[in-house]
């Protein structure tokens, strides 16, 4: 892609070229939306609900490998990372401002390629890009995005008020992200070694598409606003499931008790880790990127949440003397200990 | 600073404990702050108020050298630069979320010396820090912000809405910041030749200043409302002045007359420029980095912007069809064409 027969050379546009070539097909779709790009700052209107504000900087062979990520799912993901961050306040994404710096080595196409992605999880999300940046960088690639949402007070989902008793839920499956970047990290390093050899990525497409295109679950938000579910606290998993749920335990001081077989994962997940010799619990533990919400709620919100396909109760608050744990198969008890994805060290690997 | 005895490896804290220890004094000053930092997101609430949103990613050896920006500077800066675009729309700046991408080779000291910069300006313009990202880089420093700001509808004002006749305004003196960089740079190659040259800087303090320590007009908003004065269109001069007309220009569909002895220039800057070569009203025209609010007025608010020590009439809007000029010293009309201040490709030098 980034040697494209039609390359056309950024310098050709110039930077305000290239910011109008990029946003000139945008539509604001949000009522909230009052002015997008092209100004100094976008304007907005959340009349009287609240404003929720979260911010990511996406780094290339820090956060992502281009080897192996395509551009236009790059986009996308980097997206669907910050929507996600709306979701666990329980607020509803509106809109997004994009800053990316690029060198030379990246033609109009390839960022084309980036925005294609960026205009499709708008899409998906009824998201307006509302402004943004666009500058140089001398080596790789950087994406800012900034995600803005909205919601009414009463809803705000913080971190710190889990309560003992509480039900812990979590919204889809576990651990799929993380295998599927072990694969892609298994496969290129094969390719390095033979640049000949094709990829084996056969029958894991599932967990492929959760590494490589994620989505932020704005529909579990809105389905516990149907079953009138509002949960006591509530963050996503980028990191590990043991991180969060230690965020979570830590915020709002109390303890905690998950089942280790309770933990939903998709049966490629399970197949996956066995595999490649990881033990499938240790990835939803210490693995990274799902961007499923990690949820607590009342316990008299039972009977609305069990048996929901899309939700899953794992365990439930405890008093914070008795420590945040996991009960294994076989009832023997692991203290959770953050080993979570650590973008500052742990990324830091050559990926 | 980098080599500082007293170093402190950011391993030793890890990414939260490093957020932690960044942000443990932050406190909250604005009512619209409801929730700060330590949750996926920050929660504002601006009740009928609109939402103004700006932010802008600043890239080590793109948008700044260290081998003269202090870090505590540069800190500063960055959110001075942000909080100038929110100024532009004629709001009021009043939260920022920052992200940091940072190599090993900076300390927890060096990282401090940022956050110090930071949380100056907040301190100085009673913004709060609501929200970020800490992260590593495998170069350069990376530093991406974003600043959220109020204004009341009837208050904003865009680019887009210059009149035939308005009056054109700036706030402040122009040109001081590029003088600034170019003593800068001027220094650095005397001392990249010989490292036991002392810098010469004297008597260039106020260019020097305006470079490295710029300040974003939020009075000069303030002094308008109380003036009464609703500016039709507004900018900020983040590129050289001919570059930020033209954009009011080309928005509004209008054309301007502007005049070479009315700009106000500083002596310093003007000294500046002479002594190494630069006619002076280029740095102006073509420089950048000065920060100052270029505004269109109506012709009826003339009496109340006359006279005034922070605000100089420039010229007036004209036809779109008479195009873009600048009345030189001598009656010559030159037309304004925007070489100003590319940070993608004229940036791109190697300072």
């Amino acid at each position: 892609m980034l040697e494209d027969s039609g390359r056309t050379e950024l310098e050709e546009l110039g930077e305000f070229g290239l910011i109008k070539h990029l946003t000139k097909d945008i539509k604001l779709v949000n009522k909230s939306s009052v002015k997008g790009v092209g100004d100094d700052g976008a304007i907005l209107d959340y009349k009287n609900k609240q404003t929720v504000v979260s911010t990511d900087l996406l780094i290339e062979s820090i956060h992502f490998d281009l080897t192996y990520v395509p551009l236009k799912h790059l986009g996308y993901k980097a997206v669907v990372v910050n929507l996600s961050d709306i979701c666990a306040m329980n607020a509803v994404p509106k809109q997004i401002t994009v800053s990316i710096a690029i060198s030379n080595r990246f033609s109009l196409e390839a960022v084309e390629e980036i925005y294609g992605g960026i205009h499709l999880a708008c899409e998906k999300y009824d998201v307006d890009l509302v402004g943004g940046d666009t500058t140089s960088s001398n080596s790789g690639l950087i994406i800012s995005i900034t995600a803005i949402g909205e919601v009414e007070k009463k809803d705000i989902a913080y971190r710190d008020k889990a309560n003992r008793n509480d039900l812990i839920c979590v919204s889809g499956d576990l651990g799929g992200a993380y295998m599927g970047l072990q694969l892609l990290e298994r496969e290129k390093a094969v390719f390095t070694e033979n640049p000949k050899m094709q990829p084996d990525l056969d029958g894991n497409d599932y967990i492929l598409e959760r590494q490589l295109k994620p989505e932020a679950r704005t529909d579990i938000v809105e389905l516990l606003k149907k079953l009138k579910v509002k949960p006591t606290s509530m963050i996503d998993i980028s990191d590990g499931l043991a991180s969060e749920l230690l965020h979570i335990c830590q915020s709002s001081k109390v303890g905690c008790s998950i089942y280790e077989e309770k933990i939903p994962m998709d049966s490629t997940t399970i197949n996956a880790a066995i595999g490649m010799n990881f033990n499938p619990v240790t990835c939803v533990l210490n693995g990274g990127e799902d961007y499923e919400l990690l949820f607590t709620a009342d316990l008299s919100d039972h009977d609305k949440l069990k048996g929901n396909p899309d939700i899953t109760i794992i365990g439930h608050i405890t008093d914070e003397s008795e420590g945040c744990n996991m009960v294994a198969k076989g009832d023997t008890v692991i203290e959770l200990t953050a080993q979570g994805w650590d973008a500052f060290f742990k990324n830091q690997r050559d990926i």
